[in-house]
């Protein structure tokens, strides 16, 4: 403990967070014991669930039940499902009888469906109620621990949702009206299992600060607001570039994920990829005898290969995203292998030409290709074309076929596209040079 | 305009959003024109900013003026933002005097820092009122077109940013205190320069609907919610997305862009990466001897530089990801160097096995590869450990340097880390050839 040697003194809030990334369990619950009360609270409530599991588990058992019911319902929930399995009763006992209800029937949601992610507390009104009487009610139920109360829905007596009404809508309207009459009926709603990703849509579509959850009959569950998307969106981004990185989705941040953890989740894709990879060799194997003839063949391998791996990443990051984005569905994959089939050919051809022009000048200038350095050239130049093409076609489909088998489409990642085009490349390039080549080199 | 051949029909909101994406601009406009009233506002709202300029400068004229004075005034100079130079004098002139003053002040910014993303207005209380008089007065402020009055700002006669009040706040509190004694004075403001990136970190911290952005003089210029930020995050992982995956930020939905700006966006680091990879041939030149002396050799060399490409992308993903969710900063190299040192020895050791096992199997099996295949097995696993610790640092540290450098470390793409250690990972590999074949193969 030499960072905090003398604990009659108090740590600052600046000097904690300073040294917060690289402190064990339980340094940082001896460091945030030495805040001030004020700077504690500001500070728990900023740290991610799985750090305020790691405070709340380090400190005495009685404090551990007075910061717990700081906690909204969805973050509680949230905190709960960051703690391994054994320590979860534990925490599920501090809360009050009521917030454990409410944290219950949160964590039988999947957690990134709108039910796992949304609020239970909402604000709601009659129908029949007075503009007057509505604001004299809400100031009454503000007193509750409401974390939203910027819409209100107004629902029936059976909990059904049927209308809801911005606080600005309910400053505007005249005081004898009734909610009826300036609610608005015509709702976005999202269902309890909807995915954060189509939520995200519609917070990016509609200029709402929240949307109701609501079950099969249209009962009010609960709301999500935009920054529950926001840190749902940050990792879900997160996940998808570490998947088109070529790794399993890491979910934990790069300092505090344990070595091995972090081992095991790089080497299970790296070897897939290196099994996969093999099969250039086998490849390779097939054609030793025109390398043998012929080893300027072999120059150009990494060259070409690289070419297909590159051209199928560009395709299949943009085809994964844009899906991501649902800027094109999975019956679109017409309108993408149209596109890219031009795409192919065009990048094919600058890259044949690059190519071509490149093995011209050095062998104008450093004579390394032999006698026939124009046939090689041809030959390389022609592989790029066929090399590019079928590159961005697969890299442009593979998603697509990833998401119709049930896959998630990012798994399609640039290391994965380049070892599925690396075999193919080695092929077309010693079938275009048994061609050209025959009866010269080969 | 075989779409909507009968002029006199209504179209339906779901017909025009299932043609939508495929539709030509002056088509869009003609569909919209088709939508009924309340549909085509709804529609309408939902629009991306180049979308929504498409229809203004399609419509007639005063038309557009009618549909342009709905939009707030941060949405207004998105649209603005989003038309070509030429245009964007006659959509600014579509605004009202009082907007268009807003307007001009908001894209003096730069888009992605918080004055460009921020709404110039919000709801404003003095200090010395009583809460029954601040709610009075907000009655009256909400006629006005208040996007958000869920935080209520309170400010001297200079502007300057005294304090906060929540809605729920001001409701709670007894009627005859002065907002001066409810206000929250300890507030985390945002300025008008801040990137966006840092404002996301704020609001995945923070449960808040909205930030203050204030300029050097703590003077309240507009706030900066939840949504907007969301729209700006996912357009930030989207261009981090598209330059990892080796090529330019499209900033254009996939269905959009013309093929000729998509194929330039393409080309250019497609070209850049065949560029540099042409320096795989240069090395390989090099080797001829080498590889005309003992053909096996050429077998694993796209195995070996693809498994210090993978390996490079993988540890090039993670940091830049960490980095742009602000898990470690550049001063923080030598933590991420230290871990990915002993990683990469990790994962090198992995590969290494599974690449000598399946040498010496296939050697067992299939006889592919001479009386030698044992030093050649110990020659490609040696040179895995080797390749794949390089790649895991290279790709580690080239983020750092990037950004270091004042480069969006995001360019360090898989792609382009894998070009980079391509070459190296050639010479590693005829080096350890060099050393463990000689007076056997070589």
């Amino acid at each position: 403990m030499e960072s905090f040697p003398d604990t009659e003194e108090r740590l600052t809030l600046e000097e904690l967070r300073e040294t917060w990334p690289v402190l064990s369990a339980e340094e940082r619950a001896e460091g945030f014991a030495l805040l001030d009360r004020n700077d504690a609270l500001d500070f728990f409530l900023t740290l991610s669930p799985a750090e305020k599991k790691q405070i709340l588990l380090a400190i005495p058992e009685h404090e551990g039940r007075l910061w717990m019911c700081l906690l909204p319902p969805d973050d509680a929930a949230d905190v709960i499902q960051a703690a391994p399995h054994q320590f979860r009763e534990k925490l599920f006992n501090f809360l009050d009888e009521k917030t454990r209800k409410e944290v219950h029937a949160l964590l039988s949601y999947h957690q990134d469906v709108a039910g796992g992610l949304m609020n239970p507390r909402f604000a709601r009104l009659r129908p029949d109620l007075t503009v007057d009487e509505a604001i004299r009610y809400l100031r009454l139920q503000a007193q509750d621990q409401l974390e939203n109360i910027y819409y209100i829905y107004v629902l029936d007596e059976m909990q059904h949702l049927l209308g809801v009404v911005s606080f600005r809508e309910l400053f505007k309207a005249p005081p004898e009206k009734q909610v009826r009459e300036i609610m608005e009926s015509d709702i976005i709603t999202v269902t309890e299992h909807q995915d954060q990703e189509e939520i995200s849509h519609l917070f990016s579509r509609h200029k709402f600060l929240a949307f109701p959850v609501v079950d099969a009959e249209r009962r009010l569950k609960g709301i999500i607001t935009a920054d529950d998307i926001l840190k749902a969106v940050q990792k879900e981004a997160t996940e998808d570039i570490q998947k088109l990185g070529g790794m399993e989705a890491i979910n934990f941040p790069y300092m505090q994920i344990s070595f091995f953890q972090m081992l095991k989740k790089r080497a299970v894709w790296l070897a897939a990829l290196f099994i996969g990879e093999t099969l250039t060799a086998s490849a390779m194997v097939h054609y030793e005898q025109e390398i043998a003839r012929a080893v300027v063949l072999a120059l150009f391998v990494p060259l070409i290969i690289s070419s297909g791996g590159n051209s199928g990443s560009q395709a299949a990051t943009l085809t994964i995203r844009a899906m991501a984005l649902g800027e094109i569905r999975l019956r679109d994959w017409w309108r993408v292998i149209y596109r890219e089939l031009g795409m192919g050919l065009g990048l094919g051809l600058i890259l044949a030409t690059i190519g071509f022009v490149r093995i011209i000048l050095w062998e104008n200038f450093f004579h390394l290709y032999g006698p026939h350095y124009f046939l090689i050239a041809s030959t390389v130049a022609l592989t790029l074309v066929g090399i590019v093409l079928w590159g961005t076609i697969a890299g442009s489909m593979l998603p697509f076929v990833l998401r119709r088998l049930g896959f998630d489409p990012a798994s399609a990642s640039a290391p994965f596209v380049a070892t599925l085009v690396d075999v193919s490349g080695i092929m077309i390039y010693f079938t275009v040079a048994a061609i050209l080549l025959r009866g010269t080199l080969l």
